[in-house]
C-alpha cells in the first residue's frame, strides 16, 4: 500500500512528499523495517518509536517526531486497529478442494470456502465469503451471514444464527444445551431448550467459549460484542451491543447487559439480574445484584469500585485494628476503675 | 400428545371435557399459541400466564385460574421438565449414510446412529439406541451404555466408560491426563495415568468440560450427576450421585462430593478434601477444607454462609471502623491525661 | 521390565537376589499384585504400602520396610513418575491407514502417527516419532518437533512452532487470535496478530487450554512447562522455563513468568506485570502488580501468603469488632461525661 492510500484509509492528511511511499506491514518499532508503519498510542514509547528504523508513523494529532512520516490521528491505536486489519492475511489456510460433508439441502454461496472434514447439516444457509475451517460441524437449520469467519474445531448446534462479519474463533461453541434442572429433593429432571442463539453483526467469539441456547426464544449477542477465549454465556442471557469481556467470565442464565458494558477477565454474574449501559465490573468481580448504568463495579461480594479499594486498603490494617482495640478495652476499664476509686474516695 | 396423555405422565387428573385437547408444543406464557402447553412454577407469573393465549396449563394443586384448563401437580417445575423431555426432537441432526471411521473390531449396536467424521476406535462398545454427533473421537476400548447423547467434538479417551441414558455435550473431554507431576527442585517429571474415568447412568456432562482420568483406578461421575460447561474434574475426583455444579467449577485431584451436592459456578476445591452429602457451595466460593454433610459454605477463604453474609456486612464499615478506632484512641489517651492530672492535683 | 533395570533407571542398588524379578506394572498399594512395583512417597502409607501385595517397593534412602524388595532413592515420588513413565503405553489410539489429509507442501516424518480426520495444512514441518490424534487440525506453516503427542481435537494455527518431546492434550487450542480491540467510544475495532505462539521442549499443554498468539513476535512458553486443563494464555505472555499452573488459570496480555514459577488453580493475573523466579501463587489469587522472586502470594487482591492468612483470621472476628468498638465508644462517652461532671463539681 502507498502512504497516501493508508492516509486515506485514517481519514487524515499524508505528510507531503511521501504519498508514493511504499508500505509493506504494520509492526510494531522493534521489529520494524523500513516500509514498515508503526504506531505511537502511549507516550512512554516515544523514544522506541523515534529511534526505530521505520519511516512512517500513525501518532496522535499534534506529535513531532523528526525525521518520520508521520499520519496524525485522533486516536493512533484506533487508526493501529484499522491499518493492522488491512493488512491481515486474507490467505485460506487449507488446500481445496477438501473433504467435506455438505448437506444436499444446505444452501451455501459459492464464494464460501470450507477446510477439510467440516460438516454442514441440512437446511444450513451460510452467505457470501464466508470461511468455515476444519472439522466444524454446522447442525441442522444454521443460518450464517456473508463475511463470517469460523475457525477450525466450532460447534453450532441447530439452529442458531449469526449475523454478518462475525468471527468465531477456534473451538467455540453456540447453542449447547441450557442447564436447566428441576429438582425433586432426589434428583434432577433434565429440562431441554427450545430456543436458539442469535448472534448478531461483527461480534468476536473467542476460542472455547460456550453459549447456551435459551429455553425459549434466543440467547442473544448484540452487534460487535467481543467475547474472550473460555467464557460461558448461560441460556436466555443477553448481551448488549458493543459489550467487550475478557477470558473466563461466566454469565448465568438470563442475565441481560446493556451496552458498552466492559468486563475483566474470571468476572461471575448471577442469573436474572441486568448490568446497565456503560458499566465497568472489574476482573474476578462476583456480580449477584443488578448494576447501574454507567457503575463500576468490583470486588467478590461486588461493591462500587472505590469503596471496595477503600475496603481493601482497610483490610491491611485488620490484624493490628483488632489488636488496638483489645488495648483500647484494656485502657478503657483501667480508666473506669480509676474513676470509680475516685467516687469511692469522695463518698 | 393429547391433554389426558400428558395427565398420565405428569400422574395427575385431567380436567373434565379436555381429555382429547391436542397439545403440540410446550411454550412460556410469552410465545404460547392456544395448542401449547405452558406452566406456572412462581406465583408471581400468575398474571402472565392467566393472560396468554395457551389453554392448558401446568401448576401447583390448588392453583385456580379461570378458563385454562389445568394440570394440578406437586412440583411445577419437575412437572414442566418431564412434558418437556416428550417434546424435545428425537430428529438426528445429520443426513445418513456419514463418512466415518469405526474399527473393525469395535461393537457397535444397529440402532446406533453416527454423524460425519466421527471415529470409534479399536474395542469399543457402544449400545442400543445411542447417538453420536459429528467429529467425535472414541478412543480405544471405550464403552458406551444404551441411550446415550454424545453431542459434536466429544473426545472420551481410550478404556473410559459411559452408563446408560448420559449425556455428553459439544465438545467436553473425557479421560485427559491427570495433571500429575513430581517436581526435583529443578524440572518437572510428568507422571502418567494408568486409570480412566467412569460416568454412570443418566449424567449429564456439559460443553467443553474436562474429566481427567484416574492415575490408577477411575474418576467417578455418580448417577445423574449435572455438570455444566468448561468445568473441571481432575483425577481421582468421585462425584456422588445427583450431585450438581455450575459453569467453571475446578475439583482437585482425590476430593470427593456426596450425594445431592449443590455448587455454585465458579467454585474451586483444593484436593484430597470430602464434601458432605447435601452441602451447598457458594458461587465463586474457594473451599479448602472438607465440608461437613448438609452444611452451606460461601466465600474465599470459604466460611459458612450466614457468618460469611455478616463478614460482608462488616467490611462495608471497615474503613468508618478505622477512623472510629482512631478517634477511640485519641479521646482515650486525653481522658488518661485528664484522669492524670487529676491525681496530680490531689497530690 | 527386571528389577534390576529399574534400579539401572532409578541410579540405585538392586536388593540382593532380586536382580531377576520380573515387573511388569507400576500400581498403587491398594490394586497392586506381586509383580507390580509400588511406591512410598509419603510416610502416612507406609501401613499399606508394607502390607499391599507387591513385593517390589520404590522408598526413600533409609527406610526399612519386612519383606520388600527396596528401591532406596532420593525422592521416591521422582522415582514413582521415571517408572510410571517406563510403563506407560506406548500404543497407538488408532488403526491404520487412517483416512487424513496431508497437504503436498508439508514435509511430514516418515515415522509420525497420525489418527483419522486430521489435517495437516501447508508448509508444515513435522518431526520424527511424533503422534498426532484424530480430528487434529494443523493450520498453515505449523512446525512440530520430534517425539511430540498431539492428542485428538487439538487445533494448532498457522504458523505456530513446537519444540521436541511436547505434549498436548486434546482439545487444546495453540494460536488463537489475540484479544485485541481499540474502543473508540461507540464500537471496538479489532486488532489482527501478526506473530504466533513458540512451544519450547518438553511442555505439557493440558485439556482446552488455549493459548493466544502474539501482536507481533511470540507468545512463549518455555521449556518444561506444565499447564493444566481449561488455562487462558494471552498474547505476548511468556511463561518461563519449568513454570506449573494448575487448571482454569487466566493469564493477560503481554504478562510475564520467570521461571519454576508455581500457580495454584483459578487465578488470575492481569496484564504487563512481571512475576519473578520460584515465586508462589496461590489457587484463585488475583495478582494485579508484579511479584518478586521467591515471594508468595494469595488471595483477591493478593498479599504476602503469611499477610494473608493474619487478614483471612481477623475477618473471622470482624462482626464482634463491630460490636466492641460500639461498647467502647458508649463507654469512653459515659466516662467523659463522669469527668465532665467531676470537673463541674470542682468549680
Amino acid at each position: 500500500l502507498k502512504l497516501s492510500q493508508i492516509a486515506n484509509l485514517l481519514g487524515c492528511s499524508c505528510p507531503g512528499g511521501g504519498e508514493e511511499f511504499l508500505i509493506t506491514r504494520i509492526a510494531s518499532p522493534d521489529n520494524a523495517d523500513e516500509h514498515a508503519i508503526t504506531f505511537l498510542s502511549d507516550p512512554k514509547h516515544l523514544a522506541a518509536v523515534a529511534g526505530c528504523r521505520s519511516l512512517a508513523v500513525i501518532v496522535k494529532k499534534g506529535t513531532a517526531i523528526t525525521g518520520k512520516l508521520l499520519l496524525e490521528v485522533a486516536d493512533p491505536y484506533v487508526g493501529y486497529a484499522l491499518v493492522a486489519q488491512e493488512f491481515e492475511s486474507r490467505e485460506f489456510e487449507f488446500s481445496a478442494p477438501a473433504p467435506c460433508c455438505i448437506d444436499p439441502s444446505a444452501r451455501v454461496a459459492s464464494t464460501v470456502r470450507c477446510g477439510p472434514y467440516s460438516v454442514i447439516g441440512p437446511d444450513c444457509i451460510i452467505g457470501e465469503a464466508t470461511t468455515i475451517g476444519a472439522c466444524c460441524v454446522l447442525e441442522r437449520g444454521v443460518k450464517i451471514g456473508a463475511g463470517c469467519r469460523i475457525d477450525s474445531g466450532v460447534v453450532i448446534r441447530r439452529h442458531c444464527s449469526l449475523g454478518n462479519k462475525v468471527i468465531v474463533e477456534a473451538g467455540a461453541i453456540i447453542g449447547s444445551e441450557g442447564f436447566g434442572n428441576a429438582f425433586d429433593g432426589e434428583r434432577h429432571h433434565r429440562i431441554p431448550s427450545f430456543g436458539n442463539v442469535a448472534v448478531h453483526d461483527e461480534a468476536w467469539i473467542g476460542a472455547h467459549t460456550t453459549i447456551d441456547r435459551a429455553a425459549f426464544g434466543s440467547t442473544v449477542i448484540g452487534t460487535g460484542v467481543r467475547l474472550d477465549n473460555l467464557i460461558h454465556i448461560a441460556h436466555n442471557v443477553a448481551i448488549g451491543d458493543h459489550c467487550a469481556m475478557a477470558a473466563q467470565v461466566g454469565i448465568s442464565g438470563s442475565t441481560t447487559l446493556g451496552k458498552r458494558v466492559m468486563v475483566g477477565g474470571q468476572a461471575g454474574f448471577v442469573g436474572h439480574i441486568h448490568i446497565g449501559d456503560n458499566a465497568f465490573i472489574g476482573a474476578k468481580a462476583g456480580i449477584s445484584k443488578s448494576v447501574a448504568p454507567g457503575a463500576k463495579m468490583t470486588g467478590y461480594p461486588a461493591r462500587e469500585f472505590m469503596k471496595m479499594r477503600r475496603i481493601e486498603a482497610a483490610q491491611l490494617s485488620l490484624p493490628e485494628l483488632l489488636k488496638e482495640v483489645k488495648h483500647l478495652r484494656a485502657e478503657v476499664d483501667s480508666l473506669r476503675n480509676r474513676l470509680d476509686e475516685k467516687s469511692v474516695d469522695k463518698q
